[in-house]
């Protein structure tokens, strides 16, 4: 992780991605190698506790990676970190163990270029950096929204739904297949879906892969974004699967894409069916979302207590037509730069750094899942949740003569 | 703020407060002072962007104060900061700007003292403070959780029960109603409750009285923690008052007391009833809930799309008889550091730095509450909630024949 040039610019790469890194990123790559790099280390160890602690004070640690996985990733060019949660041995139960990855990149050709050779040379990049996991072990995978293909749903062009597929036999499918097949692992691969048997509607789909190369289902975004004029309902609505959650060989993972991570029910539907990991593929940029990014997933993860991975693509993706989109500004070609920064969070409050905010990457961690019911156990948030009170409620306030609880002053 | 000692003693103060401060806040008072202190100016103005800032990229502006109300602090040795959070201008209504404080403070006098002597020193204790934020215009002030007594619920003994006092004529609330008029100031009082009409049960109260003195109404906290063997239900159970919203001169506000800040849908609640700023009177400690504090209350103003006053006591508070609570160690004679850090955080993710992690404190913002449906219009995610599926989903969940909805890999 070297550090940025002083004007930005992104370093050398070995791929032919057209992604930039805007001067505003000035200078660092993440918060914690700005801390890491200026803090003296007896203050350091506290401001991390603080930022990233767990309930027994220490930060997430170091796991060591092979030689082979690192070098892998210093010549392709990726970013790559590992860490390991930590439980408690109990007495009655053995620990669960598994190793997580999730990956974050840019696309690779300029979007003008050809659809097939676009969506060809990030297959070949993902593949690359799938297969360091798959080196270094990692047994559940969660590549970042969309990931075939260029983030252009703020263009409001119809012609990139031409990169939707089938979630069953799609292109990508087959790909992640492969990979799954071949390292034992078990593969999450969002995608924009063509739905065949619904007149071809399109969903902004999260397709599982189980680790024997099978589809074991998929789930559709919840939540759609509505955000100034950026509004992805241009290309889908409303996902129909409720809140899967998906038993898979390694543990029981769910998925809350993108714009479901602003909205804590989504979160706790997840965790209501008994997820364990949840992973939040995203698309976002720095001037939208980047003080939120550290909040939200870890949040979620605090108040369902389970495993979180949070992801965000990697960039700044120029388009051929100029848009408005979002951020109140004047028609342009970016939706503005995603910010990467992906990172894991545990129900204990701890969480890992963030990955690099201007280039690919790939963290790993190992996760002991009894320590999600160890946690339960401990602060009781679901023994104090009421939840009776808040099915009230919600019924309540979704008719239309619904009336606040407001007491006013009579004084007034 | 002067830097703590190297051995981590609190500076000589004005006061009696038998509150110390453990080695282990390390020598910073606060992680915004930290960074300032050794991060470069250049890279520090984007770091407290991504860590703090607001969507415009700003984060919230220093608010200067009278000469007067500074030294009040300096002399009285109390922390003092103020910030104003921006919104934007409206063509079709006028802004509605409100001067919001918080107060943080230690007890005065060891818990073996009087409890009639302690209580009125944290009385002469809170005066000063409360005469520095009407000094400063302060017209909403918040005090902290159980304000007029020591946090002695980690003991489990039942003679603390004496603290407790009526909402409506206690000497709490005759104290908080003379400031009020006094300083045309809504007050939100967090104090035991005795409820006489209901055989002198016990609650955990807020009780919010109007800038005319009189007492709008009360709220009892929603959620009771049983963490560990830190178990509040000794002395009072669940709150029976829902979620109100308090309609006074200056804004509508709500209380989401302590624990129940874990609980997104306890935010949800004040939220759907129209709550423009929450406050969030709290008492933790460093062990516990330090990683989550910065996490939690500004998670909820974002989703929620409304200000929250995060608000936690300070010092350590040592009591006559061992206990042992919450942390699996064995009995000792405190619960540990109450680490203040008190903040605001806005509906557009922006927050201000917090109050010293071990001396009494008042932080002051101003804040246009026209940024709250600002910030709705423009993120959407009332819009984008989906209610009735949630609605639905409690619902089901609440019965005990519940099926999670799980998808099993049907190839294991």
């Amino acid at each position: 992780m070297a550090p940025l040039e002083a004007d930005g610019a992104r370093p050398p790469s070995s791929g032919k991605r057209p992604a930039t890194t805007p001067g505003s990123l000035a200078g660092f790559e993440s918060l914690e190698q700005l801390l890491k790099e200026y803090v003296p280390s007896d203050k350091l160890e506290e401001a991390l506790r603080v930022l990233h602690g767990s309930k027994s004070g220490k930060p997430v640690s170091e796991l060591p990676l092979s030689e082979e996985v690192l070098s892998s990733a210093e010549k392709q060019d990726f970013d790559i970190q590992a860490y390991q949660f930590s439980a408690a041995a109990e007495q009655l139960r053995a620990p669960r163990v598994v190793r997580v990855g999730v990956v974050q990149n840019a696309i690779v050709l300029p979007t003008t270029a050809p659809y097939a050779k676009q969506r060809q040379a990030i297959f070949n990049r993902v593949k690359s950096i799938v297969e360091a996991a798959g080196a270094a072990s990692v047994k559940i995978l969660c590549l970042q929204e969309a990931w075939p293909m260029p983030f252009a749903f703020c263009t409001r062009e119809r012609e990139w739904s031409e990169f939707a597929e089938s979630a069953e036999t799609g292109p990508s499918t087959r790909f992640c297949q492969d990979l799954a097949r071949k390292h034992n692992m078990v593969l999450v691969s969002p995608i924009l879906e063509r739905d065949e048997a619904h007149g071809g509607t399109i969903w902004n789909t999260a397709v599982v892969i189980g680790n024997n190369g099978n589809v074991i289902g998929k789930h559709r975004k919840n939540h759609i974004p509505r955000v100034g004029d950026f509004n992805e309902s241009t290309y889908y609505l409303e996902g129909n699967t409720g809140h899967p959650v998906f038993e898979t060989a390694f543990g029981k993972i769910a998925i809350n894409i993108c714009y479901g991570r602003h909205h804590p029910l989504n979160w706790m539907g997840f965790g209501l069916n008994g997820a364990e990991i949840v992973f939040n593929p995203s698309a976002t940029v720095g001037e939208l979302s980047e003080p939120m990014w550290s909040v939200e997933a870890r949040n979620a993860a605090i108040a369902n207590t389970y495993f979180v991975a949070a992801i965000n693509r990697v960039g700044t993706e120029t388009f051929p037509n100029a848009f408005t989109s979002g951020d109140g500004k004047g028609a342009h070609k970016d939706f503005g730069h995603f910010y990467g920064s992906s990172y894991f969070a545990g129900p204990d409050a701890s969480r890992t750094p963030s990955l690099s905010r201007c280039r690919d990457g790939l963290m790993i961690a190992d996760m002991d899942l009894n320590l999600c019911q160890q946690v339960k156990d401990k602060w009781g948030f679901r023994l104090t949740a009421r939840y009776e009170m808040y099915a009230k409620l919600l019924s309540e306030y979704v008719k239309p003569d619904f009336v606040p609880q407001v007491i006013k002053d009579p004084s007034l």
